[in-house]
């Protein structure tokens, strides 16, 4: 049922990043301009003047967005308004003025402009360097309203219709109507794209790095989008492509009729879980159908200070998310950092390899305080919390078994359950060694994705190795799920993999025992468990772990629901 | 006998690069000169008296460096002369002038002009950003040289020390006398750093990455250091550290002794082959045991090249390897290019993970040509190759078997015998679906460990994580000999690991055929392979495979050869 498409003759392969199917024609996102080159440049007396074209122009772009945001609401108006504040940003301006004394046009000042402010943001690297792509999107609309053309970004249509982009900005996708925009295919980006991200929370089909023949589809063709199976369609019967629509439309109302806590059709219990990073997002996630939180991020708390929060810091912000879930359990990670995701007091600058770096619960080694601080701040929240609520609490980057019972120790000495992220492959292939020590483990199927194959989860030209589904990353989820049965030590998952319903009927039958993900992926889930029954989870299991590939993994799986 | 410290107190832990025992009393380098920092401005009519006051010290450096180069030979005498070049270099020499002429004292303007060059030269990547050790060596010799202190490096000692050192630079080991220097102990460095090369040409014993004590130990104590194990000991019986001496030089001796072709005690072959990069290298391997090469990196060819070579120069550049080794194995690795070893006309920029990026086979992925290519030019030399001559083909970074079935597809179309790395994990653990499609596999044992255990193998912080006895690598090369032994594959290793006489025992008990490592390390590898039966080595794997750590796993190891 995931591979709605498995039969057809697939025009464009792409990473499928939420499923649903979609018919409807394809139309593009507005092209965004050319850079201008810097030109003639402009006369002494003439150059007020230009600067009243830019700051027209500008003013025109802001008012626009502006407009945009009053009409929406919650995050998509918050999005809005950060692109406006941009648009109308002094020091922009500023720099544009600057730019056009100098005697360049006011397009080309623009440009310029914008890569000082861009390589400024990418220094200061974090949130920061995020912001960069909507620098970028302010700077392309407003170089289109200079030029006359027409703004970038999402066209105008009034029917449904399949929007095709190379990527989509921020302010693109803030406001997306989906009642129009019935799915998303981009031709760059990887699951954790920003379109990938928005996409998930509009529940929308959608399919990411989809480079390959994208532009070889006439505009306005139908076409048959499947946001499972990445697969887009283009020769379908109208029937056909109809049928399979309504389908996953039932399947849409049978995850929104959906009713936790989540089972298999005989009754076998997986709990369901949220990802969260801060409070706001836990209280989010407490409102759904998750029965805890799976994963608590905590680098946030981290991220926002220049220095070290302090232990009571720490404990109330924890103690803020403990409080969304009542007495359920709440799997609190520590600190991930690592120059990947810098914190100025606590990691080490500039390595070659980030994501190979001393990160995760490595940077603890030189620096023990570091840890055994944040586990007194998670001993202090979780002894504030009811009687009997469950507290559990893990490290990320487990590389070895010596690891594990170095991090338990110190869990011990503050009466925590301690576990391990299962994230390095060493940690999948020592499961047998390291579940002596742990009280529990969950399986950073991300992370152990991109170290298994060796391929970064963030680079577009690899998207087709970082994929869950690949049947070396399987192998170690399997292996890992047999020692934590011999050894009775409860394995959970949270990563992508644990969104995606139809591996979640295969993690279940490797036995794990929990599933985390982003509180609206839970609900696919759990409907999707619904109608199976344990017995087909183990055989679905074993389909997958006899594939020789990502894409047999899937077929073999889907042919055991068939 | 590899861990002739095992059962004494270690005082400082290191990563062993050299095996070798040596007990002598302690030496530290010189230490460089701190950098100083601007002080008053030199008044304008001292300038040029200041400016002669840098020409001359520069000079005193050069004359002494261009004696140690006279005295030196081969590759010293290159190393020193290249040195010698930097120091009198006139680019650098007319930054610090016109640093000079601002008014800056001649150290500071040193400091300055050498900064610009080095933020140059890593600029410009490559072969030029290895040079920035050197410059700063000679920045800080000409600095020393100015302000009347000792020059860094070297101190003068007539009777056998060991060498303790934060690092050494090229200029310290081109003509190192090993008579004196009878090991060499760094706080920083890594296995493939400068020094445990140099240390390894020269058959030295050497520890790197000893940074936790070693500055705690009094000089001129003597030390016991054992580079088979890493460890330095300080509180032993002279009697015993004698006879541990005694014990390491009759190794040595055998290994000097042994003849080739390598065998177990009970006639069990195990083939010796040398890792080249380029004709010279192989004609040096020619005269060592080497029966052939087992990993030719290509990569040189490429890029020394602005453009890529053509097909004419590729062969005529591989036949002149091939012919080095008449008609003996020789195994060509395919271009494993990256963002880590950038080629210009072939690779992405800017990966954020340049090992985990487009590296290796993957480059061919988009730009398959360069792969063809290449394979027609190996091809064509092999054709020139004598009757029965062997020549086998690999490709770098292979990941699935999709991957496998492509390149040995390739191969076949030009007649040619194919195999694979297997360095990613996914290779490793899907060895079964990989050996089908090919004719022989080759374990490169460094960026295994590196993927394994999400470490990087140059991040010195890490090098207890990148350790190719860490059980969870010795699995993976099980899994593949396993899988090599059903499908009648053969399973060579080269990297490190290869070169290692105890890992190369459990290895061969494992099942692995070849070995292939720097040609001056097989004796080492053949002397112990030949003291050992094919039966100790298999219950030298078994006790690694069931260690729970890389400590264990030795300790393990060598119990069974006590």
């Amino acid at each position: 049922m995931n591979n709605a498409t498995s039969s057809l003759n697939v025009a464009v392969k792409g990473t499928g990043v939420v499923p649903g199917v979609a018919f409807a024609p394809a139309v593009w996102v507005r092209p965004r301009p050319a850079l201008p080159d810097a030109g003639a440049p402009v006369a002494e007396d003439a150059r007020e003047a230009e600067f009243a074209r830019f700051t027209e122009a500008a003013d025109a772009v802001a008012q626009r967005l502006a407009e945009r945001a009053e009409n929406a609401d919650g995050h998509a108006a918050e999005v809005l308004t950060a692109t406006v504040g941009m648009v109308r940003d002094r020091g922009w301006r500023k720099t544009v003025r600057k730019n056009v004394n100098t005697g360049q046009r006011a397009e080309y000042a623009v440009v310029g402009a914008t890569d000082k402010f861009v390589t400024m943001f990418e220094a200061a690297g974090g949130l920061m360097a995020e912001r960069t792509t909507d620098l970028k999107d302010v700077r392309d609309r407003v170089i289109a309203q200079l030029q006359g053309t027409e703004e970038p970004g999402l066209p105008s249509v009034d029917r449904p219709s399949i929007l095709f982009a190379d990527d989509l900005a921020p302010a693109d996708t803030a406001d997306l109507n989906t009642d129009i925009f019935v799915a998303l295919v981009t031709e760059l980006g990887g699951p954790t794209s920003h379109t990938a991200i928005i996409a998930r929370q509009l529940g929308v089909p959608c399919i990411v790095a989809a480079g390959n023949g994208l532009r070889d589809i006439p505009a306005d063709r139908p076409v048959l989008v499947d946001g499972a199976a990445g697969a887009i369609v283009t020769e379908v019967d109208e029937n056909v492509a109809n049928e399979l629509v309504k389908e996953s439309q039932e399947r849409a109302a049978r995850i929104a009729a959906w009713q936790g806590p989540a089972q298999t059709s005989d009754g076998h219990r997986v709990q369901l879980l949220a990802n969260v990073a801060d409070p706001k997002a836990a209280r989010a996630a407490a409102t759904t159908q998750a029965e805890g939180v799976g994963l608590y991020r905590t680098e946030m708390s981290y991220l926002s200070t220049s220095s070290e929060p302090s232990v009571e810091e720490q404990a109330k912000l924890y103690g803020e998310v403990f409080a969304a879930f009542g007495d359920s359990k709440v799997v609190v990670r520590t600190l991930d950092a690592g120059s990947d995701k810098p914190i100025a007091y606590a990691t080490f600058e500039d390595e070659e390899n980030p994501a190979l770096g001393v990160r995760g619960v490595r940077i603890a080694r030189d620096n023990e305080g570091l840890l055994t601080r944040q586990l007194d701040a998670v001993a202090q929240a979780a002894g504030e919390r009811a009687e009997g609520a469950t507290t559990w609490v893990m490290a990320p980057m487990v590389a070895t078994a010596d690891e594990a019972k170095w991090f338990a120790g110190l869990c011990a000495e503050r009466s925590l359950t301690a576990g391990a992220m299962i994230e390095v492959p060493a940690a999948a292939l020592l499961a047998e060694e390291i579940m002596p020590h742990l009280d529990f483990v969950s399986i950073g199927t991300n992370d152990l994705t991109q170290y298994t194959m060796a391929a970064d989860r963030l680079s577009p030209q690899l998207a087709y190795l970082t994929d869950p589904w690949q049947p070396a990353v399987l192998r170690l989820i399997d292996m890992t799920c047999r020692a934590g049965q011999r050894h009775e030590v409860p394995v959970g998952v949270c990563g992508e993999a644990a969104a995606d319903p139809l591996l979640a009927c295969v993690l279940t039958g490797m036995g794990v025992n929990s599933l985390s993900a982003a509180a609206n992926a839970l609900a696919g889930v759990g409907a999707q468990l619904a109608e199976v029954s344990l017995e087909t989870c183990r055989a679905m299991a074993q389909a997958a772990l006899a594939a020789t590939s990502a894409e047999d993994a899937r077929r073999a799986v889907s042919a055991v629901l068939d």
